[in-house]
């Protein structure tokens, strides 16, 4: 793909203007999307030859009337029968760069449908504009810096990570649960549905040269049978990627591709060639689900850091050196737990033996609780103690600390707020050696606990809900960084 | 065991009166516990030789003051070092019931508490009034019948869960997470610490024979060194039970079980025999998870029925005969990931062909959505349509729905109303079927989404945060019926 055609995929995500094809209150949550976006109304063309306005925006009669030659993006919000119709219209009057079609009902469905697919596609590729399009059968864009979603719960504002969705519904799950559990924020996103025109390679490829992006999660289903060689292209660009590419494969129990075709109508693929793409280039494998990926891109959200802000566009992961844990808790049943299971997951728990056992009990000989790995510090949380032990216990090896806490009772008591300070200079002194820090905080609708988990976040802390989350997206960190060999 | 000794295991739970041997505010939430379950005051005996009271509550300055000849339980808060005296002390002026063993430090800590715990065991034997003794290290009972607890957080409201937990902070969050995520009600719980007397074995029997108590949680880590025959009676009794047992070990991995020593100081157990247990014995198996606990004894918890009220000692579960899973959702995205996570537990998704799919088209033809296994439903969630089509999709052959639901804008909107009226109309079909309907609604901290989930718990739903951990509590569900021939 030449590079101008990349380039202006921008105009896709932060259009100047936007037209939306038999607009109506039946498609408002577009209008309420870019309106909390706070997209120009000026800009924004509602076409309808049935209704005069709709939410106090006038409707043009027909596209023939909208007052500017050149639309950036055109939603078209019409029933698979007219579809070729409009979109025709709309290019007889209008140079337009990207269409978005919402319209469903096409490949996924019969071969009616097929048909549909393969004459607007025949329409793209003879407009002197080089005019692309997104979907059939997807909800459509998310950008923040654009002003431009699709729904109206979208948050305005701009974070770096990217997403290409087979899906639109997991789409806006993905950035609904990823706001609202670890204050994840996105910088582009993009429903991609039956993939009629542009591919899920063109976005990765755009997204690896965006500014704005630095992570990228893909959710993918299949192949559109109007593409044969996507696959192959796919593999080249992944193995090509220089930021990480989180990708989420559905359908792929045999049960499960039959419900792709009727989803998406996308071809089945074998998954020994996922396996190949998994272990011939550096994309994190993410199991079908949706927890999971939001798991992992907060870590790797988390981890993130331009450490080297000087060099352009070099851009680095804080990828972690090993697999040898800490784990600090308060007490010694959970600790029974979190060991079997970061074991079991083939994370290791150095024992402290020798000097490490010694400087430990030179610091404090605890009566209650345990100096070991896990190390139980019960009571203490709040002294110079908790602080001294949990630092000392931090010896080369160790690559990760894992902290089980909890919400307190009061927050503005001398326990809670010495022990959260705590918590600050434990994760400074980490962050500073280049270790990471993850604290667990179990989910439980009990009072403080919210409150709790949302300082947390705010104060910027990794925090999963159980051990095991927590270690499955620490090793997705790792791997990718042993992959990219960023890590020596 | 002898008939007589089982029986007696009520006072532990439901005591006459209790005393608190070196009260003070140090252990105020043992006073705090049986203040929120409302144990009579008058019969607690608080005795201290350093203060004269603790919260407005006279203390005696020896246990021979205490002005009652038989004390049901006694809670020793002594120091270990303290910990022989103050029994032989007890005993000289009393007869108890049970001892409370709280003091910590004895033979998961080194060779002198060893004999610590030696001759406290040693003494009880010589009682003329049998009296038993719970931990040492352990941080004692909950029964809400019988006004006890050992944590002012505990609800007072009594289920039909009982615990038998080796670890005090482990029972402690059962009982938080389980009635806060699930609202899981419990009968009789204990932590038991060492087992320097009481064994898991003893509550195991006591419990299966407990009316109030069906359904029996038990978190293990190993055998007291005092007691070397334990492994063989734990075995026999488990091979018994006629009451689901839901069994998590601790200490499954060499790592862990360095980590067991030195929190309980049990004897490591090899991994084979708890193999065999789990193989040879209808106990439920349990991975090391707490979050895997609370989900599992939530559909245990849910789908008990007394079946057969009128036969006298006979309950009965509702165990479901096969693992075909109807899945019905909103979106397509959502459902091949459900499909695929299915499949892969081994719950099969039977396909809608001929007759059923006939059928589903008679009932509506959908334009949005699939006639299919995932039911995609979108917008229609109000409407008859939505009921009908999923009742109609509920063949002989499936044993269980899951419907992926998700918090309203609005709870009082019609959109709304009809929904919910549509959820309970088809859980109540379901249930004339004798099969089982559990939802989904992930776990993210929205608006709305508390209220809905604390709505859907009260009107008793069946509710899991995720498809997965759904499947997995229904699998064991299953293995249970299967093992204990519950089904046919």
């Amino acid at each position: 793909m030449d590079e101008s055609k990349i380039k202006s995929l921008d105009l896709l995500f932060k259009p100047r203007n936007i037209a939306i094809m038999n607009a109506s209150t039946k498609v408002g949550y577009f209008i309420h999307g870019l309106e909390t976006q706070g997209f120009n109304k000026e800009n924004l063309y509602l076409v309808s030859d049935t209704v005069q306005e709709v939410y106090d925006i006038k409707c043009y009669k027909s596209i023939e009337e909208v007052p500017n030659d050149t639309i950036d993006l055109v939603i078209l919000a019409v029933r698979r029968d007219k579809l070729v119709q409009t979109i025709k219209e709309v290019l007889q009057h209008k140079k337009v760069n990207f269409f978005h079609i919402f319209t469903a009902g096409t490949i996924e469905t019969d071969e009616a449908g097929v048909k549909i697919e393969k004459e607007v596609k025949e329409m793209l590729t003879n407009t002197s504009n080089n005019t692309r399009a997104i979907g059939p059968n997807c909800m459509g864009v998310y950008c923040p810096k654009g002003k431009n979603a699709y729904l109206g719960i979208f948050p305005p504002e701009s974070g770096n990570i990217g997403l290409i969705f087979h899906s639109g519904d997991l789409h806006t799950k993905m950035i609904r649960y990823g706001a609202a559990r670890y204050g994840l924020k996105f910088s582009k996103g993009v429903s991609v549905g039956n993939c009629l025109d542009l591919q899920v390679s063109e976005f990765l490829e755009y997204f690896n040269q965006d500014e704005d992006t630095d992570i990228i999660c893909v959710y993918f289903e299949g192949f559109s049978q109007l593409h044969p060689h996507e696959g192959k292209k796919l593999f080249e660009v992944l193995k090509k990627m220089e930021k990480p590419a989180l990708l989420m494969k559905g359908g792929q129990t045999q049960r499960a591709q039959k419900a792709v075709v009727s989803h998406t109508g996308s071809l089945a693929t074998q998954q020994k060639i996922w396996d190949a793409i998994y272990q011939q280039t550096p994309t994190v494998e993410i199991n079908p689900s949706l927890d999971e990926m939001v798991d992992i891109a907060n870590i790797f959200y988390r981890c993130y850091k331009e450490r080297n802000a000087n060099v352009e566009g070099y851009d680095e992961f804080k990828c972690p050196k090993g697999k040898n844990a800490l784990v600090i808790l308060w007490s010694g049943g959970i600790g029974i737990l979190a060991t079997d299971t970061l074991t079991q997951m083939g994370i290791d728990m150095p024992l402290f033996e020798g000097e490490t056992k010694e400087r430990l009990m030179k610091v404090y000989p605890l009566k209650i609780g345990s100096l070991s790995n896990p190390l139980d510090l019960p009571w203490i949380g709040r002294t110079d103690i908790f602080y001294n032990l949990s630092t000392t216990a931090i010896t080369e090896d160790i690559d990760v600390v894992f902290i089980e806490t909890d919400a307190p009772r009061e927050f503005k008591d001398d326990w809670f707020t010495g022990y959260y300070e705590n918590l600050k200079r434990i994760r400074d002194y980490i962050n500073s050696l280049n270790k990471i820090l993850i604290l667990i905080l179990h989910e439980y609708p009990e009072a403080n606990r919210e409150k709790y988990y949302e300082m947390l976040i705010e104060d910027e802390f990794i925090i999963y809900p159980t051990i095991e989350r927590a270690a499955n997206a620490y090793l997705a960190l790792y791997d990718y960084g042993q992959k990219r060999k960023l890590c020596y």
